[in-house]
């Protein structure tokens, strides 16, 4: 099996040696590496200058996109699926916002779409819950999907300004440059749309959900946090209620005995509850470069071990809600913390975090 | 796809209703359950007076063994294999002691033996086990695999007496009648045998590993563990070191905030330490009718889908030790507590716990 891959960065790298550690018998070889052309001296012959001399190659089986991006991510795995080549992404912009396109366009193919790197890094929760909705019906989707917002927030519990944490996290190479997706919740809102669309084969839109982030956190907040006996948590939360698909991205107050306080620094948890199975979670590295490549890898086992491939229910398009009206809120202004029922009005706070329900 | 189902207990009922409620289009149909005559009542038609009624029919394609116990289990599984049907268990004890013969079987006759119920109940932790080490090391294996003495301990702490939380255990549903094999470990033990064997391939022999429950555990015990910070739980641990398999089933101390610390009440918790992709946990339940159930419904799907079965690397047999000289235990005799270097002697503790090494 004839494997490229498109980008040679932090993930694309992992992959690249990755697979030229699996076994022999495997029978896997990467063939072509497209990257920027100044990467052509690392590559040497396997640089691919272009694209399309993989997306397009009569000689290539699967194409590993780690790109990241929209636009350019979307062309490329448009063409390789039309051109009959799987297609394993780690790229949750690009697979929240064309789920339904990329899954219809690798079943008519007769090829693999497959992303588990797209949510949780290395955990396997996409995997999980694929087989999960198989024999059993979820009623709940939550967790700590991003690790940068989550290691900010350890450490800042430490008491590390929010600046020298996200510095910490960018060196250690687990946030972008540019971490405003991260921060802001537009990062977690895309994972959640992904699992949400799995759980319950909804296909949402995410301009239907808004998100908000940790920008407004500060050292004084998580000391007053840490005095009521409670944990802050960036959390996404997916539920279907009859027609209704409620979903929320914003901070999260637990108990300190909570499962999701468990998961520190990098780490990511995702639970779902399920009918029959009821609670089971999963809890790993949610970023880095080897524990995404082999979550890749772990899709490409899939293919080479002929593994049914995962299709997903026919869409519904429920109305989206929130949990806004139903839940207190710890409400922050002028540094006085409150609580109310109900999310506060816009101007009414420098900060809030939902305030979990207990089962 | 035709099934039949061998014991009609607290697992059996489960699998048989959750068989019956799988959407038409699966094709799968219950056709014949083996137990005891006086079961002939509710089971009507579906009554089968023998299990070579099952184990050797001609129109039956898979076998749920839900009976427990070793001799006849092992009977009756080896018969369904070598007549070319596919086997799902959730019986860790006769998977523990012949894990070998009946994967050599299957393989065969071209036939699955899945047994994801056998460890964590609900949780799908052999299949995400079986399907990392297809592509990742494991160097660490450790967990809370029992749910009955999870629940007592956790009771316990909140002030229980051991036989109140017992007697509550077995009330609920998930402590059998005679709870010894869970109290004093041995269930553990079988369950990090089958962990043990598909993460490094070795064939554990389980007399060649002591194990030690909690029988000895009071009250005070668990107030004077609380008083140092620490939770006590009961834990599996199993790493490969070169030639030497070190495993260990016992009490042990950990800090609070420790991952497995999370897994309260009956919930099990399992922990793989992995090369490439760091620590992976699964938590969820680890007895009780339906999530074992639905376990072993999650391994027929892995038939229907016409996924890779499973097959167990090559043999390895290493030398067998513990964590005993490098770790320190911490000590109760006449009422008192301390901590020493190394294992105890018999006659010079009531109880004991190691005390889980910080990473």
């Amino acid at each position: 099996m004839k494997v490229g891959i498109l980008g040679y960065g932090t993930i694309g790298s992992g992959i690249l040696s990755l697979v030229q550690a699996l076994p022999q018998s495997y029978g896997v070889k990467a063939v072509k590496v497209f990257d920027l052309p100044h990467k052509k001296e690392v590559l040497g012959d396997l640089f691919a200058a272009s694209a399309d001399d993989i997306c397009l190659a009569d000689d290539i089986d699967v194409v590993f996109e780690a790109m990241g991006g929209d636009k350019f991510a979307h062309e490329c795995i448009v063409k390789a699926l039309s051109s009959g080549k799987s297609v394993i992404t780690s790229n949750k912009e690009v697979v929240s916002k064309h789920f339904e396109e990329f899954f219809a366009l690798a079943q008519q193919n007769g090829v693999y779409f497959l992303c588990e790197a797209s949510v949780g890094g290395g955990i396997p929760c996409i995997r999980t819950l694929t087989h999960q909705v198989e024999l059993d019906t979820i009623t709940n989707v939550y967790g700590i999907l991003n690790g940068t917002t989550n290691f900010i927030l350890t450490r800042m519990g430490e008491g590390q300004t929010f600046e020298a944490a996200l510095k910490t996290a960018q060196k250690l190479g687990f946030a972008e440059a540019d971490a405003t997706a991260d921060i802001e919740g537009l990062d977690v809102l895309r994972k959640i749309s992904i699992l949400s669309n799995i759980a319950y084969g909804t296909r949402l839109s995410y301009d239907q959900v808004k998100h908000y982030g940790i920008a407004g956190v500060t050292e004084a907040v998580l000391k007053d946090v840490a005095s009521r006996g409670k944990v802050l948590k960036m959390v996404a939360q997916s539920t279907l209620v009859g027609d209704c698909l409620k979903v929320s991205v914003e901070p999260v107050l637990l108990d300190k005995t909570h499962l999701l306080a468990a998961a520190a620094d990098e780490y990511n948890m995702v639970v779902y509850d399920c009918k029959s199975n009821g609670t089971l979670a999963l809890y790993g590295k949610g970023a880095g470069r080897y524990p995404t490549a082999s979550a890749m890898i772990a899709d490409l086992m899939d293919i080479l071990d002929g593994n049914k491939a995962f299709v997903p229910k026919a869409p519904i398009a429920p109305t989206v809600g929130n949990f806004d009206a139903e839940s207190d809120f710890y409400v922050v202004k002028d540094g006085n913390a409150t609580i109310t029922h109900g999310l506060p009005q816009d101007g009414d706070y420098t900060f809030y975090a939902r305030i979990m329900k207990e089962d």
